[in-house]
C-alpha cells in the first residue's frame, strides 16, 4: 500500500470495501494498518465479509482494476474505495459511492498569474502586475493621516541574477496575523471574509474590514477615485507569482508593537507535497521589529528592509523573491517605458481630478491629492545610491500629454440601467500652424508616424488620433488599460452632411470613469461589459457644465463644441489630402 | 471556544500557547477539551507554564487582544496560537511562529469563471464558455475510431427558468473514477496529473494521460489540428460556473460497464461551509448505465439522458444546471449569432485546413475533416423536436465568408526564436465591378458600412477591410478570438513609394495557425505574447508555394503577389476619394 496522502501512523490506515457480489450493502470500512503483503489483505477481506475460504471473489477498484498481487496492492491509497465481486466483468448490482477530494492543486497560487498577463498592442503586460500590488497599497494606505507613501524597490545584482528582489512598501495600515493569514487565502474576497471583532479592535480598523464592509472612505469622491480598488482576493497574489516564484510578506499594523511575516513559495510547495504535508499549511512569523535572526545570512536586501523597521510605524513590504529572469532586462533597461506606463495607470491618483495639466512650477498643485506618493527605486549593485523616479514628476506619460496638449474640453455623463454612472470627458487637440498637436505615442504602436504620398504629401488617412480609440476607461480611479472605446454615435464621426471637416473628429481624445458597478476582469487589464452597456440603447447621455446636467441633446451640444474648437484652436490652413484621380484602362 | 474549522471531538481541541513573559521557549500545545470558561482555561494555561497563583499575567492573540473574558474566549478557535504575556505591550521577548492554514476558498472553483469571460469589440462572451467544453470533447475524441460526436443540448423552459439546462455531451474516451476525481482538482493540467498504471490500463488510454505526456497523436498534422487544446487544468470549471451554479459530470470510459458521476455546486460549497465539513471533498457515484434511481423525481431531463446510457458506449456529458438567468435570453433568441461564432472558431476542424472553401454539394469534401460534428440542440418546452444546428452547415460565418469571396491566396511561414512556426496565409478578396468584395460582418462592428461624403461619393477611408486587423490567430487549429493582428512591415500599406493602389491593401485578410509553442491566457481569449514575437526582429518570414519555403525576400514575393491580385481580379473602375481643397480664410 503506498504513503497515503497526509502523513499519518500507518494504525489509522483503512479502505472502504463495497461487497457487490450480489448485495447493495453500503461499504465496509476495513482497516489496513499492519498489512503488509496483498495475501494478508485478501485474508483480512474474506473474513470481514465472512466469505467462506472455498468460494471465490475479486478485489477490484472502482475502475474494475484488478487488486490481486503485492504489486497492485502497493498502488492502492489510504482512504480508496474497492470493490468486491464474483468476477471483474459482473453488473454493478447496486451503486457504489466513492469518497474523493478535490484540493486545488498549489498552480492555482504559483501560476494563477503566470497565463494572466498578456501582452496587447504591443505593450509588456509587467507594469500591470505591478499595478495590483500599488493597488493594495493605495486601499491600504486610504485612511493614512500622513502622506501614503508607496515605494517599488528594485534590486538587481548582475553577479548573482537569481538574488535580484523586489519590493513594495507602503506605509498603510498593516496586516493583522490574521489578515495576514486571509491574504494567503486565494479568492477570500472582502466580500466573503469574516473577521472576529475584538474589544476595542474596532480602533485597528479592523472591524471594518469584513462582511461586504470596505476599508476606504464612503463618500462620493472626484472621479470615483475612492481607492478601493481590491475586489476579488487574488490579485496580489497573481501579480506576485508572475513577477517571481518566492514572495515573503512583512506587515505591522496600526498601534502594534509586532511585525508579522508568511512567506509562500513554489520551493516550499513542491517540498511540501513531496513530504506529503499539508500543502496550504505555513508558519507566521510574529516577531519585534528589526529582528532579523531568521534570515539566511547571506540575504542582505531583506536584513536591510528589516533593519528599517524601527524607524516605521504600521507598514507592509511585498517582498518578491527568486524574479523570473526573463523579466529583468526589460524592468532595468526599459525603467522609463515601465514608470511611465505606471504614472499613466494612476495618473489621476497623482495630479488630481483635472489631471496633470500644468507643470508644478506653475504653482496650480491639486492639494488634494499630493499625498500620495509612489516612487520607484533602481538599486543597482555596486551604486551606493539606487536611481529614484517619482511618477509624479513624469510628464511624458499620455494622460499628461494629452491634458497638456488641450485646447478645449466637453464634460459629459452616461446613466447606464437608470442608475450607474460614468464620468466622462472630451479634450480638443487643435492643429495649430502647421502639425496636430494630438500627442503622438512613442510607446502606442496604434498611433503611427503620419504616411505620405509618392509626392511627399501626408496622405490624409491616420491624421492625429489616427486609428487609436477615443476613451481610456478608469475603474475606481485607475486605468483599466485594455479596454478603449473608440466612439459613441453623438461624437463620431457622422456619415452624412457633415458641416466640419473630417479631421476635427480626429482630434479628440477621451477619459471615462466608472466605479465598482462596471464589472473587470480580475486581471484588471479589462472591463466585462462596460462598452455593451454604454451603447445600449437605454443608456442616456448628457453634457456636464460647471457640475451641472444640460439636458439638451448632447449630439447637438458635441457638434457645437466641435465646431467652437475649430474655429477658436485650429491655427492654420490645413490641406486634405488630394490624391489625383486613377483611371482604369483594363476593364 | 468556537466550534473548529472541521469538525472532531472536543477532546482534539487544543491552543498553542507561548510564554513570553521572559522566555523564548517553544510553545507548549494545552489541550481545551472541557473547558467552557475563561476561568478554566486561565487557570489550566497557570498550571502547564507554573507560575505561581499571585503572579499576574494576560493572555492575549498574536494581535494582542486580551483573552479575558467568557466572550473573548469564545472567539478562539482550535489551533490558535496564543501569548501569556507580563502585560499587553510588553516587548516580544523572542519570536513566536504561528501555524495558518490558507486553502483556497471555494469561490475559486465557483467564481472561476465569472470575471474571466469578457465582451470585446461588442461579442458576447458565452460562445468561448461553450468552447472551452467542445474543446474538451474535441481532446477526448482524438483517437475515436468512429465519427466525433459533439452535442450541445440547451434545455430551456418558460415555466419554470430555474430548470433549464445545458448540457454537453461527446462519444470520446471518457473517463474512469480517477480521471474525474482529477478533472475537479483546479489547476491539475495534464503536464504534472500523475495517474497509477495497473496492468493492462495502458489499453484505456489511461497511461498516456500523465506526466506531460498527451492522449492525442503526435505526429505534424495540418495547421497543427491536433486537438490537444486542454491546457491549464481549469477550463472546464471555469466554463461551467461562468454558465451556471452546479454542474453534474457523467462518465464512462472506454471499455468500461459502469457510469461514473460527480456533482459539483455552488449550494453544495455553502453547505459544506456551514457545516464546518471538509470543503473540497465528494463522492463519486460508480452505478450501472441508465440508473436513475438517485435523481430527484422532477428532474427529467438529466433522468432521460441516462436513459440513453444503455446505447452508448464510452461518453462523457457535462450537466450544467442553475443556469445564470442572464444567459438564457441570449442563448435563445440568438442561436444564430452564437453558432456562427462556435462554426468560426472551429472552422477548421469543421471543414480541414482550406476550410470551407466550397458547398458541400460541391462534391468537395475534405473527407478527413468531416468525421467531426458538432451540433447545437435547442429543446424548447412544448415543442417534440429540438431545433438542431450542425457547425458544419453553417455559410455564414467570417471563416466561410472569408473563403468563398478569395480570388487568390497568398501562404507563408514565420519562423520565431529560430524554431517555433507559424503558419500563415492571406487572401485578396477583389473589387469587383460595383463593390468590394471584402465581407461585410453582420456581428462585428469593426467593420462600418461604407461612409459617404456630402455629395453622397463614397469615402476611401474605411474601405473593405476598414478597421478592421488583417489576422485572425488559430492555436492547435481553433480560434483565439480576441487576439487580432493588424499586418506585418511586409504586408502592410507602404509609407511612401506605393506602386499600387491604397485599397488593395485593404482587400486582404489573413489567417495565422500556431502550436502551443505559444501561450495563450487561461481563459483562451488571447495569446501572451505572439504578435510581440512574430514582430521582433529575429522572426522570418518566407512565401510558401506548393509546400515549399521560398528563400527571396517576403516583401516583394507580397508586392508582386497583390498586383497580380489587382490586374486579374479586381474588374472595374474605381474611383479614389476626390475630397476636392478647403480653403480656410480665417487664419
Ligand atoms: N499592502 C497591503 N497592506 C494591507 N493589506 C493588504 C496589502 N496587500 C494586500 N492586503 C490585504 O490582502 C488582501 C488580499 O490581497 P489581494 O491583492 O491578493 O486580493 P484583493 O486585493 O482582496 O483583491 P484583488 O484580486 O482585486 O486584488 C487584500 O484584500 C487586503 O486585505
Ligand atoms: N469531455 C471530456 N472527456 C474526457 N475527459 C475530459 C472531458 N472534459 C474534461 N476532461 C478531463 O478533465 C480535465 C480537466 O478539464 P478542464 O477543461 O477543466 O481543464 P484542462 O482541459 O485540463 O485544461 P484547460 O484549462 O486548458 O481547459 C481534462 O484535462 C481531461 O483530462
Ligand atoms: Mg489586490
Ligand atoms: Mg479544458
Amino acid at each position: 500500500m503506498a504513503a497515503p496522502s497526509t502523513s499519518v501512523d500507518d494504525d489509522d490506515a483503512f479502505v472502504f470495501v463495497y461487497d457487490r457480489r450480489t448485495s447493495s450493502a453500503p461499504e465496509l470500512k476495513i482497516p489496513t494498518g499492519g498489512l503488509f503483503t496483498y495475501a494478508d489483505f485478501r485474508e483480512r477481506v474474506r473474513s470481514a465479509l465472512k466469505i467462506p475460504a472455498k468460494e471465490s471473489f475479486v478485489i477490484a477498484t472502482t475502475n474494475r482494476d484488478e487488486i490481486c498481487s503485492d504489486e497492485s496492492w502497493d498502488l492502492i491509497d489510504k482512504g480508496d474505495t474497492l470493490y468486491v465481486l464474483k468476477n471483474l466483468s459482473q453488473e454493478l448490482i447496486a451503486p457504489a459511492e466513492e469518497r474523493v477530494n478535490y484540493l486545488p492543486h498549489y498552480d492555482t497560487i504559483v501560476k494563477g498569474g503566470m497565463y494572466e498577463y498578456y501582452a496587447s498592442e504591443g505593450q509588456n503586460p509587467l507594469p500591470y502586475a505591478f499595478a495590483e500590488l500599488i493597488d493594495n497599497s493605495l486601499a491600504a494606505t486610504a485612511l493614512n493621516d500622513k502622506s501614503r507613501d508607496i515605494e517599488v524597490r528594485l534590486h538587481f545584482d548582475e553577479s548573482a541574477p537569481q538574488r535580484s528582489c523586489i519590493i513594495v512598501i507602503d506605509n498603510g495600515k498593516g496586516m493583522t496575523p490574521r489578515q495576514l493569514n486571509n491574504w494567503a487565502i486565494y479568492r477570500l474576497s472582502k466580500f466573503i471574509r469574516r473577521e472576529k471583532s475584538f474589544k476595542g479592535e474596532g480602533s485597528q480598523d479592523e472591524s471594518l474590514d469584513g462582511q461586504g464592509q470596505t476599508t476606504v472612505p464612503d463618500t462620493p469622491v472626484a472621479r470615483y477615485m475612492n481607492s478601493d480598488i481590491s475586489y476579488f482576493g487574488v490579485g496580489g497574489k497573481q501579480a506576485i507569482f508572475f513577477i517571481g516564484n518566492s514572495t515573503r510578506m512583512i506587515s505591522r499594523p496600526k498601534g502594534s508593537q509586532d511585525v508579522h511575516e508568511l512567506t509562500i513559495s513554489k520551493d516550499e510547495f513542491e517540498k511540501k507535497e513531496k513530504n506529503n504535508e499539508a500543502i496550504y499549511s505555513g508558519f507566521i512569523r510574529n516577531r519585534k521589529p528589526g529582528d532579523s535572526s531568521h534570515l539566511p545570512p547571506d540575504d542582505e536586501i531583506v536584513a536591510r528592509l528589516i533593519g528599517e523597521e524601527m524607524e516605521r510605524d504600521s507598514f507592509t513590504a511585498v517582498v518578491i523573491q527568486s524574479v523570473s529572469p526573463a523579466h529583468i532586462p526589460y524592468l532595468k533597461q526599459h525603467a522609463s517605458i515601465w514608470c511611465r506606463q505606471l504614472a499613466h495607470i494612476y495618473h489621476f491618483y497623482l495630479h488630481g481630478p483635472d489631471g496633470n495639466v500644468a507643470s508644478d512650477e506653475d504653482g496650480a498643485e491639486p492639494s488634494l491629492y499630493q499625498n500620495i506618493n509612489i516612487q520607484v527605486k533602481l538599486y543597482l549593485r555596486g551604486q551606493t545610491q539606487p536611481k529614484v523616479i517619482d511618477l509624479r514628476n513624469i510628464e511624458d506619460d499620455m494622460q499628461t500629454l494629452f491634458a497638456r496638449s488641450t485646447a478645449h474640453t466637453f464634460e459629459f455623463k452616461a446613466i447606464v440601467d437608470g442608475s450607474s454612472a460614468v464620468e466622462g470627458l472630451l479634450r480638443y487637440h487643435p492643429f495649430l500652424f502647421d502639425r496636430e498637436t494630438y500627442p503622438s505615442d512613442a510607446y502606442d504602436p496604434r498611433v503611427e508616424p503620419e504616411p505620405e504620398d509618392d509626392h511627399g504629401y501626408a496622405i490624409n488617412e491616420q491624421r492625429a488620433r489616427g486609428k487609436r480609440p477615443i476613451f481610456e476607461c478608469f475603474w475606481n480611479g485607475r486605468l483599466i488599460p485594455y479596454t478603449l472605446i473608440e466612439d459613441f454615435d453623438w461624437c463620431a464621426l457622422p456619415k452624412k452632411n457633415r458641416s466640419l471637416p473630417v479631421e476635427c473628429y480626429n482630434r479628440i481624445s477621451g477619459v471615462l470613469w466608472t466605479n465598482d458597478s462596471f464589472q473587470v476582469s480580475t486581471n484588471k487589464l479589462t472591463f466585462l461589459d462596460l462598452e455593451m452597456k454604454l451603447k445600449d440603447k437605454n443608456t442616456v447621455f448628457m453634457r456636464v457644465v460647471n457640475g451641472h446636467d444640460k439636458r439638451t441633446q448632447i449630439d447637438k451640444e458635441f457638434t457645437a463644441w466641435l465646431k467652437e474648437c475649430h474655429e477658436k484652436h485650429d491655427k492654420q490652413i490645413f490641406f486634405s489630402g488630394f490624391k489625383g484621380v486613377e483611371t482604369r484602362t483594363d476593364v
